[in-house]
């Protein structure tokens, strides 16, 4: 298994266009968390489960980019040959191709295997808890958007609006990240990282002389 | 005061070269740290600290501007007309210019007032805490700067490098701020806000799978 990882890490190193939010820190990541739900489901085919979460990211479009949607379809298509030339056979690839091409929400395929399954929920787990929080932060720092609404920093008494306030991306994406997933495990984990950043927005409330009213107000 | 401070707030909002780090809800925060720093010092002019809170970054420089450690000294030269305008004493106006001129790390200006001592930790909490860590990360964000180290997050074995990690601001600069703090207050507030942030790097440390030595073993 770590001959493998390493052969797909170094593919994606080589191949994988790179950003802040896609890098090999968030394959190694992703397959962290995929490695965890896995043992919590009772266990998955984790040579398929190990190849899809390294090379789930190989061709990376830009936001408004308009074929976006296509992007984990062809990172499935980039994939095969690598996995061919590493002697996985037919089976593994047409899975390990699968669970790349389901894992994001804008293609719009449903996860069929378990392995689909994890993949999609240990990505997503990425965007939630500490390592949430800071990928959201530098996300919006890329966007030059400002950290919060200064009078009204949780949407108490108004729509989010999470191309203006990166804060405000917490309600209107993150913090409904739980209810999405597809495994119970998944779900678990989500839970548990919401819950850390909940009391993080507690804590910036404290800081900035704010009451943690509007979503903070859940934790 | 509350006519004050929405005066200076007005002149702030208008004058002030806003950027994501420097804007209104930076001021903000800088006055609800100075009205708590001053509470547990046991006072000070609250009108001086008010107006020095709101004015102090009048004029904002890029870190790499030759002539970034004059900032202060012009933000002060820029605040005494407007402090003129709302009627302040000449004495007031300059207790505020030089709390605001010695607020600044570059500047090299001691602090020889109680309202610029408690200005310069009140502006340096800023960086400590929640606020800390949502304005580093966003701040590293804009430069295109990775998250963290993928093989040594936390710094164990290597030189902390925050040109290229964000996390490496933390040892190399943030974490070390109580030390430099001026009020008793300021220092006790700052190591709470420290202790926030090293159960952040925890928290982060166990979602990557990563062991949190280094630094943060320290917490």
């Amino acid at each position: 298994m770590s001959a493998l990882r390493a052969a797909c890490r170094a593919v994606a190193a080589r191949d994988m266009a790179q950003d802040s939010a896609h890098d090999l820190a968030h394959l190694d990541r992703v397959w962290a968390n995929a490695q965890a739900i896995a043992d919590g489901e009772g266990g998955a085919d984790m040579v398929v489960l190990c190849a899809a979460a390294y090379l789930h990211d190989l061709v990376n479009l830009p936001k408004d980019a308009p074929d976006r949607a296509q992007a984990s379809m062809r990172s499935a298509q980039a994939a095969a040959p690598h996995l061919a030339t590493l002697g996985m056979t037919p089976d593994r690839i047409t899975a390990t191709q699968h669970a790349i091409a389901a894992h994001s929400f804008s293609a719009g395929i449903p996860p069929e295997t378990p392995e689909a399954r994890i993949l999609r929920d240990a990505d997503r787990l990425d965007a939630l808890g500490a390592i949430g929080i800071a990928r959201a932060f530098a996300v919006s720092g890329a966007l030059d958007r400002a950290l919060y609404h200064a009078n009204d920093p949780f949407a108490a008494t108004r729509t989010p609006d999470d191309q203006s306030f990166s804060l405000d991306h917490w309600p209107a994406k993150l913090l409904r990240l739980p209810d999405g997933m597809s495994t119970e495990t998944g779900r678990r984990i989500a839970q548990a990282r919401v819950a850390t950043m909940l009391r993080f927005a507690r804590d910036l409330a404290a800081e900035i002389g704010h009451a943690p009213n509007g979503w903070a107000a859940d934790g």
